[in-house]
C-alpha cells in the first residue's frame, strides 16, 4: 500500500493546532493549576508511533473498489494517515490519544479529487455498507469525527484536502465560490489575490477547513460583522450516495424552504458539502481593536445588546466576564491567573473602509460611553487580536501538567441570558466540587444579535484519575443546565456525538424524525457520519 | 348547518383587498388599454350568490368529528364561507371566479381556536383521509389555495382567524409571540400599544397574516432595514398530523441545520404553523421617503448595488425601469400610462431614530450622487408611501374593462440581474404579441441583499378569448426564461400550485426526495395542502 503523497499531517495527531505554537505554561498558570489542586503532571503521553490502531477491516473488493476510482495512491491505509485522522480536537479526543486510545480510527483515508469522484466515492462505499466520514479540517470539538461502527464492514475517512481550489469570484455580485477542503489561511490567501476576504476567523482558524465551516455552521469571532458562515453561503454542491443536490439560485427566495440552511448544520450525515458560494468582502483599508472596561458583566452585557439592537455594531464585540477579565489584563500574552484591575474587560473591533470605520467607530464609542464603560485604548485590543488564535495551545500544557481544561458554548435570547450563564456556571462548580475537584469556571459574550446571544464558558480543574470520566459527568451536569434554561445546546461547536441526546431533546422527536427522513432519502445505506447529529440505526 | 359566528368575509371573495379601495380606471389608463388593443368590456363577473359551487363532499362522521372538536358553529359549509375561501388572488384565480367557476371550493371552513384544536383537527382529518388547506389571510397569488382532491374524502380549509392574539412581549430580547391568524394591520396595533412593530409590509398587507408570511417566505417592501419576514422569526409553533413541533431556542445557533429554515417556506405542506417568535423593534421616531432618478435602468441598479454592498442601506430601496418611471412619475395617484420625464425612479426610505435617520440618509445621499442620482425630494417618495399598496386594486377594474393584468417576480446575483431582465422581459413579449395580444411589460426592483436583487415584472395586455390560457402560455415563457438564467422561480410569491413544476426543477429530484420524506414524516396521509409546493401523491 503506498502512503500517499499528500503531506497527510499538517498537525500533530492529538495536540491543537500549529506545532509552531505550542509551549510551555507561564509560572502564574502552574500557580494557578498548584491552587486548583493539580499535583502532580499527567501521565506522559503516548507516542504517535507506538499508539496500536485497530486491524484494517476494510474488504479488499471494497479497497479495490476505491482504488480504482480515486487512484491507489489515494487510498491511505497506513498508521500516520489513520491515526491522523482519528477523532478530533476535543478534550476527550486528546485525553483517548495522549493515552493510547485510537479504537476509533478508519480503516483507510481517502482523498478523492473531486466532487464527481466523492460521489463516486459515496456510492462504493453504500454499495459496500462502509461507513464514511466527511473530513476537512478535522477540528471537530464535539466528537464529530467518532462514527458509529457497529454495522459496517468498515470505516472509511474522506479526505477533502484535494478539493482545495478558489474555483471562481464573481466581483460584481462579491461571490466566491470555494471548495470544501480549503481550509481558512489558505482560502484567505486566494480571496486576497482578488483583493477579497471572507471575514470568517473562529478560534479554530489555523485547521478549520471551508466543508467543515458549512456542515458544522461556524461562527467566526468576527460575526457582528461579517455574518456567521451560515449567512455567507449562498449556494452549495453536496455529493450523497443518490448523487449530487445543488441549491443557490439568489441570495434569498420564497423558493419553498431553504435548504442550504438544512444541509449548513448537517454534520456530514445527508451528504458531503464539496464547495460553497459564499459572500465575500473588499479586504478592509482600515482596522482598530479597542479595550472597554464595564463595572460588571450585567454592565456590559447591556452595553453589547443595546449596540447589538440599536446599532452600530462594531466588526468584533466580546465581553468577558469578571474572572476571564481578571486572567486576561493580567497578562494577555500568557493568560497567567493574576489579579486583574477588576470589573469586565469588552473588546471593540472595526474594519471597513476608512470613513465607514470612523463613523461607526464614533457612534459606537459614543453609545458605549453613555453606557457605562470606560475606554481602555487600543492596548487590550490589539492583544487579544494578536492571541486571539493561541488559548487551545494552552490546553495540551496544561494536559500534561495534571490539569482538565475544556470549553462549552451555548446561546439563548436576551432576557435568559444571565439566569443560562449562572446556571451553567453553577452546575459545572457542583459536579467538579463534588467530585473533589473544584473548578474555575470563566465565561465570554463572543457572538451578539438583536434578540440574544452566546455564552462560552472555559473550565479549568484539577485531573480526577479518570479525567474523561470527571469531564463527561461536568458537561452532562452543564447540557442539563442549558436544557432546563431553554437555550441551544451549541452555538457553534455543533452537536457531533456529544450533543446528540441534548440535541434530540432540544428539538424534539417529530424534528429528529424529519431528519432521519431527509437522511433516509438521500443516504438510504446509512452510511455517512453514523451517530454524529443523530443516533445511529437502532441507537 | 349554522352560520360562523365570525365575520367571514372582511373582503369580497374575488376582488382584491380593502372593497372600500376600489373604484375605476382614470382616462390615462382607459387610453392606454385601448392602445394596448382592448376593445370591449370583458364579460361582466358572476355574482358570488349565484356562483355554484360543488355538492358538499364531507362524510358525516368526519363533520361530527371536526364539530365535537372545535364546536359546531365554527365547521361553517355555508355558501359566503365556502366562496370566501376558494383560492387566492392570482388573476387566474379571479378570472375563474369571475367566470363562476369555484371548483376548488372546500367542503367547509373549520375555525379553530387553539394549537391544540388544530393538531387535534389534523388527526382527524388524518383518520377520514380529508385535505386541509392551512389559511390564514388567503391572500396567495401562486395558487396555494387550491389543493389535488383526488383521493381524498373531501377537502376542508382550516382558517386561523381566531388564533389572533399577541401572546408575549419580551422587551428586553425585543420578540413577541404572534398567532398565525393575525393580519398585518391587526398585528402591528397590538405592537404598537407596547411602542414596537414588526416593519413587515408586503404589498399584500391588508389581507395576508403572520401565519401567511412565515409559511410563504414573505418580504416586505421595508425589507432593505426590516429584513424578510424569514429573517424575523427565531422560533415557531408547527401543528402537524402527528404532533406539535417547537423550534426557536436561541437566534442562531450550530445546533444541526436550521430546522425553522425547513418550516419557513413550506407552504402548509408539513404542518400548520400556528404561531411565531419573531423579532421587533421599536416603533420609528423618524420617517423620511424620497425620490431619485437615474438616467437608465443599468446606472440605478449599480447605485442600488453600492449602498447593498458598501452601505448605508435605506429601510426601502426600489428602482423602477423606464417604462415603470413614466407611469409612475406621470401620475403616481392613478398610475396612468402617460409619458414621464425619462430616466428610472428609485425610492429611498428611511425610518429609526432622528439621529440615525440622519446620518443614514446623509451617507446615503452622498453615495446616490456619487453613482450620479438626481435628487428629487420627497414627493415621489411620500406618494410611493401613500400609494404603496394600492397597485393591485386597478387589476379588478382592468380585468373588467377587457385588460389583462398579473405581476410576477424572480430573484438573483447581481451580474446576473440585467440578462434576466432582458430574458423575462422578451419572453413575455413574445408569447403575448404571437398570440395577437402586445403587452407592456414593466420592471422594478423592490429588494436588495449584498450578492443580488429581486426583478418584479407587471404585464398588461388586452384579453384573449381565453385569458386563462393566455396567462398560462406567457407564465409558462417567463418561467423558462428564469429557469434559463439560473434565477429563483420566485422571490416573494412562493411556490403554490403555479410554480410547482418550476420549482421541482430549480431543486433537483434529490432534494424533491428529501421534501417528500420531510413531508411523509409529520403528514403521513398526505393531507397537507395536496399538490401544493411538491406534486400530489401519484402526480
Amino acid at each position: 500500500m503506498p502512503e500517499t503523497e499528500l503531506p497527510v499531517v499538517g498537525f500533530h495527531p492529538y495536540l491543537w493546532g500549529d506545532p509552531a505554537h505550542h509551549g510551555g505554561l507561564s509560572p502564574a498558570i502552574l500557580a494557578a493549576l498548584s491552587a486548583l489542586g493539580v499535583t502532580a503532571p499527567a501521565r506522559p503521553a503516548a507516542e504517535p508511533a507506538s499508539v496500536p490502531l485497530p486491524p484494517v477491516a476494510l474488504p479488499d473488493s471494497a479497497r479495490a473498489a476505491l482504488e480504482s476510482l480515486v487512484g491507489a495512491e489515494h487510498v491511505d491505509s497506513g498508521h500516520d494517515a489513520r491515526l491522523a485522522h482519528t477523532r478530533g480536537w476535543s478534550t476527550p479526543d486528546l485525553l483517548r490519544l495522549r493515552g493510547g486510545d485510537a479504537a476509533d480510527a478508519p480503516d483507510a483515508v481517502v482523498f478523492p479529487g473531486s466532487h464527481d469522484e466523492v460521489v463516486a466515492v459515496l456510492r462504493v462505499c453504500a454499495e459496500h455498507r462502509i461507513a464514511v466520514v466527511p473530513y476537512s479540517g478535522g477540528t471537530s470539538v464535539v466528537g464529530g469525527l467518532a462514527p458509529a461502527r457497529a454495522g459496517f464492514a468498515g470505516v472509511v475517512t474522506l479526505d477533502l484536502r484535494r478539493l482545495d481550489a478558489l474555483v471562481e469570484v464573481d466581483p460584481v455580485s462579491r461571490t466566491a465560490v470555494l471548495q470544501a477542503g480549503l481550509r481558512g489561511p489558505e482560502a484567505e490567501r486566494l480571496l486576497r489575490e482578488h483583493g477579497l476576504t471572507l471575514g470568517h476567523f473562529p478560534q479554530s482558524y489555523e485547521g478549520a477547513s471551508i466543508g467543515g465551516y458549512a456542515a458544522a455552521r461556524s461562527a467566526g469571532q468576527s460575526s457582528a460583522g461579517y455574518g456567521r458562515f451560515d449567512e455567507m453561503v449562498v449556494g452549495l454542491v453536496l455529493a450523497t450516495p443518490r448523487g449530487t443536490v445543488e441549491l443557490g439560485t439568489a441570495p434569498k427566495s420564497a423558493a419553498g424552504p431553504d435548504l442550504r440552511q438544512l444541509v449548513l448544520g448537517s454534520e456530514g450525515v445527508l451528504g458531503v458539502i464539496t464547495s460553497v458560494r459564499v459572500r465575500v468582502r473588499p479586504v478592509p483599508a482600515e482596522r482598530v481593536f479597542e479595550g472597554w472596561r464595564f463595572p460588571s458583566f450585567e454592565a456590559g452585557a447591556d452595553a453589547l445588546r443595546q449596540l447589538a439592537q440599536d446599532g452600530p455594531l462594531p466588526t468584533v464585540l466580546r465581553l468577558s466576564d469578571e474572572l476571564e477579565t481578571a486572567i486576561n489584563l493580567a497578562d494577555p500574552a500568557a493568560a497567567g491567573f493574576g489579579d486583574g484591575p477588576g470589573g469586565c474587560l469588552a473588546i471593540t473591533g472595526y474594519e471597513g473602509g476608512a470613513a465607514e470605520v470612523a463613523a461607526r467607530r464614533a457612534a459606537a464609542t459614543e453609545a458605549l460611553l453613555a453606557a457605562g464603560g470606560t475606554a481602555l485604548g487600543p492596548g487590550p485590543g490589539e492583544s487579544w487580536r494578536e492571541g486571539r488564535f493561541r488559548a487551545p495551545y494552552l490546553r495540551d500544557p496544561i494536559l500534561a501538567a495534571g490539569g482538565l481544561v475544556e470549553t462549552l458554548e451555548t446561546a439563548t435570547f436576551w432576557s435568559g441570558l444571565h439566569r443560562l450563564r449562572a446556571a451553567v456556571s453553577e452546575a459545572l462548580t457542583t459536579e467538579l466540587t463534588g467530585r473533589g475537584t473544584p473548578p474555575v469556571v470563566l465565561c465570554h459574550i463572543s457572538h451578539v444579535y438583536e434578540t440574544g446571544a452566546s455564552l462560552y464558558f472555559t473550565v479549568v480543574c484539577a485531573q480526577a484519575a479518570d479525567p474523561l470520566a470527571q469531564w463527561a459527568a461536568a458537561k452532562t451536569a452543564a447540557n442539563r443546565a442549558i436544557r432546563s434554561c431553554g437555550a441551544a445546546i451549541t452555538h457553534h461547536h455543533g452537536v457531533g456525538t456529544d450533543h446528540r441526546a441534548a440535541y434530540a431533546e432540544e428539538i424534539g422527536p417529530l424534528a429528529v424524525a424529519a431528519l432521519r427522513a431527509v437522511k433516509q432519502a438521500l443516504d438510504p445505506a446509512g452510511i455517512l457520519n453514523p451517530g454524529v447529529l443523530l443516533p445511529p440505526p437502532g441507537g
